[in-house]
């Protein structure tokens, strides 16, 4: 299976939760609950992902704090698509974005270019 | 694009990218910089995606409210794949990960059971 | 400095920058780009510390990681002043509120009812 | 009571939590578990502040809104300030650090200063 077969079966599950009876599952639950509960998981993983990943830096990065890595994204990636679906999106926009990114011009030329503009015009409402 | 592997190419072309001139790309500059650099922003980039889901919530789900939100995702992705590269990991983990969650005994029901054993361990520490 | 009060002289500064220069100062281009601007900062400056806490773990608490820490914890207390200054409030404010979960029955107390309330309340919407 | 007053006292008493049994209070409990409990507090609480200025800003500023941003922000200081206790540092070293920075030179032309070195040497990794 390809990775974007994954992440639309994953993204179809979540959809189908939608509506559903909070108690049968955490992602009902989520849902239920609205913006504010699934909108600080995902600041919650992001910071959990970056103290797994200072681990891994600090420790040699053995197989268990790698795993702890992949497992931190995974949850991650996962409320970030809870989300998602709230909105009425899919991975699939999400895949489509990153897609583009990566297209003619380069990803790497994109995001530099973007990353140039972005510190020329700070620079510009600064004094030298 | 055509390819229906979108995360693994994207993958491919960041790991490419290590140990390239931080002069040449936005990946290898990152990279080049080390594990602060890119853990700084998926910090950022959560915070971004948290933002613009909320003004979405308040804005009535606009179409450009919700391609703000699909745009903030795709950067979250990208920095949190820029660390699995740095630490020698690559998106097909994570959806690994990801499809055993979707697995037999189901996502939902997998994260609903680590919800309760994560609730009943912690309601354990504290006083009736 | 002499002064014992040093929240609230550095609140009645971030004050007087509001409706400033952009080009005069930090906070007064903060406060002029509005809330996205320092909201940011809030998220990347707490990252920033939990990164710096990490060092610290690994790094056995030398001089140099503490003083880490003390500063990327002003860089955030600065940033979500800076955002009180934007919505009316000032450092006293929250003060207060410190100052009323110190007293007469204890933050502790508090904190810990507050928290049992919170899982408890979340255990209910879980099926055992 | 001044600013430092308030944030020495709470300091204080979250030192004379250390070492207590974690049954008893919910900072004792939080030392016990050890940095990655409260940094991902830190994570999330940072997260709770920037969802309460959002819904401020989309919400008209109400009494109500405010308050939690209030709340919010007292949360994100408590629990930096567990952290300061863990690595034997005080909200007095964190006031000290301010001070420093409202000093002579000015806080605004320090961080001015700092973000146009930032910004000069970031600018300096890529190519024009």
């Amino acid at each position: 299976m390809t990775s974007n077969d994954s992440l639309n079966q994953l993204g179809r599950m979540l959809e189908s939760r939608k509506g559903g009876d909070p108690e049968s599952s955490y992602t009902a639950r989520l849902l239920h609950k609205g913006p504010d509960a699934f909108l600080k998981k995902i600041g919650e993983e992001a910071t959990e992902l970056v103290m797994a990943c200072k681990d891994a830096d600090h420790g040699g990065q053995s197989a268990d704090l790698k795993a702890k890595i992949v497992y931190e994204t995974a949850d991650l990636w996962f409320h970030s698509m809870v989300a998602l679906t709230h909105y009425g999106l899919s991975p699939q926009d999400v895949i489509a974005e990153l897609d583009k990114r990566v297209g003619t011009s380069g990803l790497e030329e994109k995001a530099s270019r973007k990353a140039q503009i972005r510190e020329v015009t700070e620079s510009k409402g600064i004094k030298p």
